[in-house]
């Protein structure tokens, strides 16, 4: 059943022009122009035969009847909320493609066994509230409203306000929570956000977990002296123990394998003058991978190049855990459905890891979860420079829609 | 001839007592303090045969003449002027000695073969107008009223009204400048502000040289990725280029030996936050030495490791130069009289250079200069904890004396 790729390109413009700042598009969760794309998706369904819900946190459910209606349903979908000037398919991509495989369904008069729900999930991003994946948490039961109490945007608004500011009531927010039983299985289609499948030129990617970050600070205290007066051999030069530990935070990943990934984000140096050999050093540290162990690792080099450098360079340093998520391991009888309808479809995939969050990370504890990955141009995503060529988004889509079809048993 | 010890300790109390800023030390160049130090410095001379003498950028000249008056001065001194937040001995220390030493021939009635004068140098901090030994790079010379026109403080105030407020004439700071004939010879005895003296337990340090810096910024762009989605060989991580460069500068100023050091004073790494591959890193480098040849290792060192690391990690580099000053070499016999002036005196002496820099660095381009130092206590200065023992201030002293009086050929 072929898509109309017109459609899709005219949705995804649409909502890329509905933003609060001219010049880019910036669409936080639960703003005005949230709400505004939220009524435009809505109004979008009214033409077709869809019920359409939303849930007391935001979530949109648009749901096609299936022939055994009282079946789980085949779910999938994304968000559209957006980071400050983003781009236009990180999130809409994913969404857009569930209301063209709807419509499609519709204009067809093809009705499927299983229901079909496309879930448009609600502030996805953290850019709103420093908060990520927030509606699918909910839905999920993984937040609850006495969590959430604390949540304040940038503007010191709780959660509460914005949600009151499109017609919702706080206290409800648990009634969100939805069963395990009611889902068959989900799928999410969403950008990758990184280089691989351009670098490897592959156009399908079948994701097989969502890494998760250990994240820690390292606090190095060495001592400031002049920089001109202190030999080399009396320094505790605390910028040079970081400088260290940022290499072997490096090695540490590539030796761990498994697509572990490590990164040093930020190091800062005090006082941080041309002239005084730096006394204190701090590094952000993040460590990713799907693969415990292989993250572990290299939390544990980290560990004992911090005893070895402190020893050699008479520096104190403390490691401080900021947080450990435990990744996802989605199932792999998801990965072999997405990676045969790729086959069929003649497109070439990768079978990868998700290095960033998304909401299919929470539905995976709920019932079997497979995304679907498509290109990123330079693997640049959160920025307007994010790409995904026509033809990508076409195969992707395509094997959103197999592989959501075959779950769903359309009579064809 | 020996000296007193309460004498010069309760004028540099007198002198710490005279700040700016309640509960510390800060008595800025040309401020109402440093005018407040310069008058009771010279109401103290007041009691004594001296000639006492301001110049018109504000240096102090208090002369007591010799035998055979028309003979070229034997000078010492240093400053009294202070950072901010400062230690007690970083230039009182010389200047006092210098008085302590002209009140105690003043009080012996000895009249010295050559006139002797003790120059109390103005504004050599930068912590006033970002701009070190301002007093003696004009009497020197190196400095005129054209290059310091442009020159601001923090408070956007010129150089032109910081002199007026204190009864100077911009317009005629050129006349500050003396004439290589007019002197025999310079001392100055200064706190090492470096730990090598209180590690190697040694009282004296003879200095060889004024060590000058080679300054300048690193800047690297990479690429800023995702730091969960961009695999470890897909990176450009820019924060990690400059690591490898900051150790590489360290190793170069090591096998560069003649004492050379080499400092990363900052890194910045952009965007700075947790989940993104640094896109862009900037690091400050200074490399110092007194010989010529090692600094400049050390230099290259960096050019050739920029191009290595630059093309392994697909980085672009520029190494912009900032400034380049030329190393002061003090005259060996200056260097051989301090040496034996120790030896006689019993203490122990250590032959080292000056990694700061200093007002000797300008007289040395005027007549044959020695530098004389005593240990700081942990290395520090430019702190309240600067520290150095009334001991190690009496020895400083004493050779002082015995150096001054040896060129200004005393009677005895």
């Amino acid at each position: 059943m072929s898509i109309s790729l017109p459609r899709v390109q005219s949705i995804l413009e649409k909502l890329a022009s509905i933003s609060s700042e001219r010049e880019e598009l910036t669409r936080l969760a639960f703003s005005r122009e949230d709400e505004e794309a939220h009524h435009y998706v809505i109004e979008l369904c009214r033409q077709y035969d869809l019920d359409v819900r939303r849930d007391e946190i935001g979530n949109l459910f648009i749901r096609k009847a299936g022939i055994e209606d009282h079946l789980p349903a085949v779910a999938f979908g994304s968000h559209i909320d957006t980071v400050v000037n983003a781009g236009k398919f990180d999130g809409p991509l994913g969404s857009v493609a569930g209301l063209e495989i709807l419509f499609r369904l519709c204009e067809q008069g093809v009705q499927t066994r299983y229901p079909l729900e496309l879930i448009i999930f609600t502030c996805e991003e953290s850019s709103r509230f420093n908060y990520a994946t927030l509606g699918s948490k909910v839905m999920c039961g993984i937040a609850d409203q006495e969590s959430l109490s604390k949540l304040r945007d940038k503007q010191g608004k709780g959660l509460e306000e914005a949600l009151a500011e499109i017609g919702l009531d706080f206290a409800k927010v648990n009634q969100a929570k939805r069963k395990a039983e009611e889902f068959k299985c989900f799928f999410e289609l969403h950008i990758e956000q990184g280089p691989r499948l351009e670098k490897e030129n592959k156009t399908i990617g079948v994701v097989t977990g969502i890494a998760a970050p250990i994240r820690s600070v390292v606090k190095i205290n060495g001592q400031a002296d002049h920089s001109g007066a202190t030999a080399m051999h009396y320094r505790h030069d605390a910028l040079l123990g970081g400088t260290e530990l940022a290499l072997a935070i490096e090695r540490a990943a590539i030796e761990a394998g498994h697509s572990t990934v490590a990164t040093v984000g930020n190091l800062t140096a005090k006082p941080g003058v041309m002239n005084v050999v730096p006394g204190y050093c701090e590094l952000l540290v993040d460590i990713r991978g799907i693969h415990t162990q292989a993250r572990e690792s290299v939390f544990n080099a980290l560990q004992q190049q911090i005893e070895q450098v402190a020893a050699k360079r008479g520096l104190s340093i403390e490691l401080q855990l900021i947080s450990k998520d435990q990744p996802i391991l989605l199932p792999e009888q998801m990965v072999r459905q997405i990676s045969r309808a790729a086959q069929d479809l003649g497109y070439r995939y990768e079978i990868m890891p998700s290095g960033a969050g998304h909401d299919a990370m929470h539905m995976a504890t709920l019932c079997p979860t497979g995304m679907i990955f498509v290109p990123s141009k330079n693997g640049i995503s959160h920025n307007p420079l994010e790409f995904t060529s026509w033809d990508d988004i076409e195969a992707g889509i395509n094997v959103l829609q197999k592989v959501v079809l075959e779950q769903a048993e359309a009579a064809d």
